[in-house]
């Protein structure tokens, strides 16, 4: 059962975990420096609450109580009950949301497991925008992909605003390091993963030419950037979006949300 | 040719374009009170420049002025040269680009002109959101979309944050309003274009089976209340995106990538 705790006291320590929020990504208190995982928001919170995280505490307002009340059974942590006030001068602006939970970050998941069972992935490599990783999985989820996976130096996806972005969907669809980047891939194709590159090389196959696999793993690079030719050649195929001439490249979310597409379109 | 004019004093009135750039979206002075145009950067002035909107001016740092030497030829209006910090000052805030211009609005095209020769076309219904609409525009123009269409209340596609996120491509691909909406719609069908409604509904065919016109025109409405039920008793077809079971919709500039690439992938 949650325990419902009504602080006034902005300065209250139990609420240490939401202030400044602006800030919480960083903190050097907890392992490798990084911040607990923040779900804002009712939906969020409602995603935190029934995954792999560990909850630790939430903060909210009474409406938002009422809202999760069937969420919060069974979960045995402190709800902070205050005012929209309170809230605001804690995490330090105002939160529409009304609700923030906080989580503990899990020990990472372990790349067979995640690949166990699983038939489409993303693998991204190199892709540091928040906002992008969190519209990623945002896309992943909704389009049915099993699993992300991360090469090079990508961005933490439990970061605060990828979290946002991406409605809580980092919190469900299951993410791992592909180790010793990028030779790891072996482990892909040892478990029958057919490698795709996306690339705007127009010399490429299109993406509907490449995709036979059974199991496809889609590999996305760094929008500017795009994929390391060392990680390419890792890989089977390198395929291409059908692009009008004379424009950029595409937004590396929306180039995998095509690639997802395709893969649903053609594998059901 | 550009007149080069250097200016060293942030409060010089030949500068007010592009003052305090925040709120430069409101000119109570201008025509329907919306500001002017205004293009950031090396990359949307040179879109800019090359488009039917006309420049009246541009500020910023000396290389920048390099960089759009050739670009500027034969362009007959003042190039405000000074420091960033001054621009800083200027715009009201620190602008890591070091180059803006300014331009009038034309007036709107009309519906009939942009379907001249267009085979694919999006039309926006209630799409209130700045960013989707520049993410759409820029989509739009990587997958060859010929036009953009507006019914309802639909965001200003030239305000400033539209502008950059479109990454200059709102000056670029033609956009009008259809008037009488949604009735207007008729006049596409009388232009030869297979009308598909986007809907998250599952009973609705998949896009890739809706999709059998020569011209077509693809219907998307704001994320969250979707296409109105008026909008799509105008539509010869209603079409999905396969998505996973339990998932939400997609982000409305995302679920339009997906059209437009179905539509390359099928119409080249």
């Amino acid at each position: 059962m949650v325990h419902v705790i009504d602080i006034d006291d902005p300065a209250d320590t139990r609420l240490d975990d939401f202030r400044d929020l602006n800030s919480s990504d960083r903190r050097p208190d907890l392992p490798e420096g990084k911040g607990l995982v923040i779900a804002e928001g009712v939906l969020v919170a409602q995603r935190l609450l029934a995954s792999r995280f560990e909850p630790i505490s939430l903060l909210g307002v009474d409406r938002r109580l009422t809202e999760l009340a069937d969420d919060l059974e069974g979960v045995d942590v402190p709800f902070y009950r205050t005012s929209a006030d309170v809230m605001a001068e804690v995490v330090g602006f105002h939160l529409n949301r009304g609700v923030l939970a906080a989580a503990h970050r899990p020990p990472p998941l372990e790349l067979e497991e995640v690949l166990r069972g699983a038939r489409t992935v993303a693998v991204l490599e190199g892709v540091n925008d928040h906002e992008n990783i969190g519209s990623m999985f945002r896309n992943a989820a909704g389009l049915g992909v099993d699993a992300v996976l991360f090469g090079g130096s990508t961005a933490d996806p439990l970061y605060r605003r990828a979290v946002r972005v991406s409605m809580g969907h980092v919190l469900r669809v299951p993410f791992a390091r592909v180790p010793e980047w990028p030779r790891g891939l072996h482990v892909l194709r040892d478990n029958g993963f057919q490698l795709i590159s996306l690339t705007p090389n127009p010399s490429a196959v299109t993406l509907a030419e490449a995709m036979t696999g059974d199991k496809v793993a889609l590999l996305l690079g760094a929008e500017g950037p795009g994929l390391s030719e060392y990680a390419m050649r890792n890989t089977d195929v390198r395929a291409r979006i059908p692009m009008a001439p004379g424009t950029d490249s595409l937004n590396v979310a929306t180039a995998a949300a095509m690639a997802f597409y395709e893969r649903v379109r053609t594998a059901g």
